[in-house]
């Protein structure tokens, strides 16, 4: 196996996408890309909280970081004067911050880790109760860092001899602290110098795969080639990919994974060309406590997502729309999880609980 | 079985969306819908071929309507004055419409029967050429609209008791010279008095779903509901839907079926949901001279259609895309073919040549 270190150059030379400015959180704003890049500061929990509904920052575990930072943010504007105060200013933002999104628990686990952070700090001032709370956020960012690292090293490994691959939605330095969940794979792979040549599905409605994947890869300097999402089954057919690797919002005890809308799809078109499926995440990503799917809330997102682009109609502005912003792929149908833990085969609820067990 | 009568309102309401004019073929932009309703009159070959060309014109049989009539454009356009002369024109013009775009079997079909049904006729002077092409454009077109109303009926009786269906890309008022084929069945259940919800996956790049089926059952009255093609395969394991039916463009010997891009991968998760996956489809999108899909010739699309939505950004402008405007369904994932002849079963290729040795 390589060394984390192959992915130093990646990370000086990628700036992170969610980061901790002093005073305010910045972001990428991802809403604008690819047409421009614009830097978003965020200095209000209704900023966070805004920047998190209207997808300005996403990606599972780049909202969980967005999210860490914003209890700074909060205290920031509260302003507590006792500690006491301050504990329960950061009880109510582990509600309201953990709650902007229902589907990903990376967001809900990150505050609610925050919050456990710095109860166990024992903070004797309110100062000391920021100090932890920032400590807090950016030890979480640290540690999707090096799980997105330790996700590419063992995905290099699991797909050797896999040149073509099939992705979906954006996983990359844009959705997490570090070069990404699903695309840490494949930044794994151009970092240690094997060909790689990315198959980007658009990613209906909102375009992450178009605007953010391929911009992202070809920034990097990675082949990359935009497809649309009905086109997964043909290029299965003719061997245009040969695996398929995709991120996830929430994976249950038994391996099912809730994961941007078009995900099931994918799976299921895999499975009929005989193609491997991958999902990749860390182990925040996962809620042992959902015994299966069925248990995930679905986000449904407004209907105007796919009835304009960018101010233009895309449908008559009337017409009923189901937009659902995830779908659940059952667990038979992904060959393997690749964790930072280790890559986790069937049956998950056996390897999910052997991984979780074995957490130091 | 219904009588044919039961599509007279429907046609009756709604006007041909290619139809002649006197001296021109006029249609409906197809390109502009839902956000204007702009009718075209085409006055020249070239007219006809970049209305084809451009999808201002589109649906196997709408397409083929459309080049036919362009016969009768081309030979006012040439002003022969003789009849060897006249005929020498269609002959071009058979090669040059027929071949604008290649994958739907119709247009080059049409074109070739309005040169042979002038062959047969004998005229004996320009008008005379002129009116037995004409003659056979219409000809084709009233051909086409009982067609649709068949499928229409024998959908009818094959769909029985389904009432949530999934359909993709368009097949309705606007493919055809009638009410549709995949579509026929829906105006066919809603004009006998049946529940019909449509899901209608919005067939990406250039959203047929979501701009003209969403628009044309809307305005006919139907309950449609607009989704992303990527949600398939939830809608199906939710039971949102009970069946799926398209269209198609060509059928092969054995039951291959090229369609818009996305049907594909419909069928494969149809066949994981266990759901019905039928195609609607007059004789003359079947080419008996094909034995596999194999042999089809699928079109790729400029890029800028993945790229852009009018006008708008949806993608780096320099990224690589991968754009086929079709796929190949294998007979296998079809459960049945519905044509004006009856609804056809496996082993396609018998019940294919049954259907074509029993033509009048």
């Amino acid at each position: 196996m390589h060394d984390a270190s192959i992915a130093d150059a990646f990370l000086a030379a990628h700036p992170p996408s969610v980061r901790w400015a002093g005073d305010c959180v910045e972001i990428i704003d991802q809403t604008t890309l690819p047409t421009s890049i614009d830097v978003l500061s965020l200095r209000s929990v209704a900023a966070v909280i805004d920047a998190i509904c209207r997808l300005a920052v996403r990606g599972a575990p780049a909202i969980g970081a967005c999210g860490a930072l914003g209890v700074v943010v909060g205290l920031d504007e509260a302003a507590p004067t006792a500690v006491t105060d301050a504990m329960a200013v950061i009880d109510g933002l582990v509600d309201r911050i953990g709650n902007a999104r229902p589907t990903a628990v990376n967001l809900s686990w990150a505050v609610a880790r925050v919050r456990d952070a710095v109860v166990a700090a024992m903070p004797t001032s309110v100062p000391g109760v920021r100090n932890a709370a920032l400590a807090a956020a950016e030890a979480i960012m640290a540690g999707d860092r090096d799980a997105c690292t330790r996700i590419g090293l063992y995905g290099l490994d699991e797909l050797a001899g896999v040149s073509r691959i099939m992705t979906h939605c954006n996983t990359g330095r844009l959705a997490t602290a570090g070069w990404g969940t699903a695309l840490g794979v494949v930044y794994a792979k151009a970092a240690a110098g094997e060909e790689v040549h990315v198959y980007a599905s658009e990613t209906r409605p909102l375009l992450q795969g178009a605007r953010l994947t391929a911009w992202e890869l070809h920034d990097a300097g990675i082949d990359v080639t935009l497809m649309p999402d009905g086109a997964s089954a043909t290029a299965m057919a003719q061997r245009r990919v040969q695996a398929v690797i995709v991120g996830a919002d929430r994976i249950t005890a038994n391996g099912d994974t809730a994961n941007k809308i078009g995900t099931f799809t994918h799976a299921v078109n895999a499975r009929y060309a005989g193609i491997p499926f991958y999902v990749a995440a860390p182990l925040s990503t996962f809620d042992p406590s959902l015994p299966t799917g069925d248990g995930i809330v679905i986000e449904e997102r407004p209907a105007v997502e796919m009835r304009e682009w960018r101010g233009q109609p895309t449908a008559p502005p009337d017409v009923a729309v189901w937009n659902p912003a995830f779908d659940v792929t059952p667990g038979e149908l992904i060959t393997a999880i690749i964790t930072e833990a280790g890559v986790l085969r069937p049956p998950y609820t056996e390897s999910i609980r052997a991984a979780f067990a074995a957490r130091p």
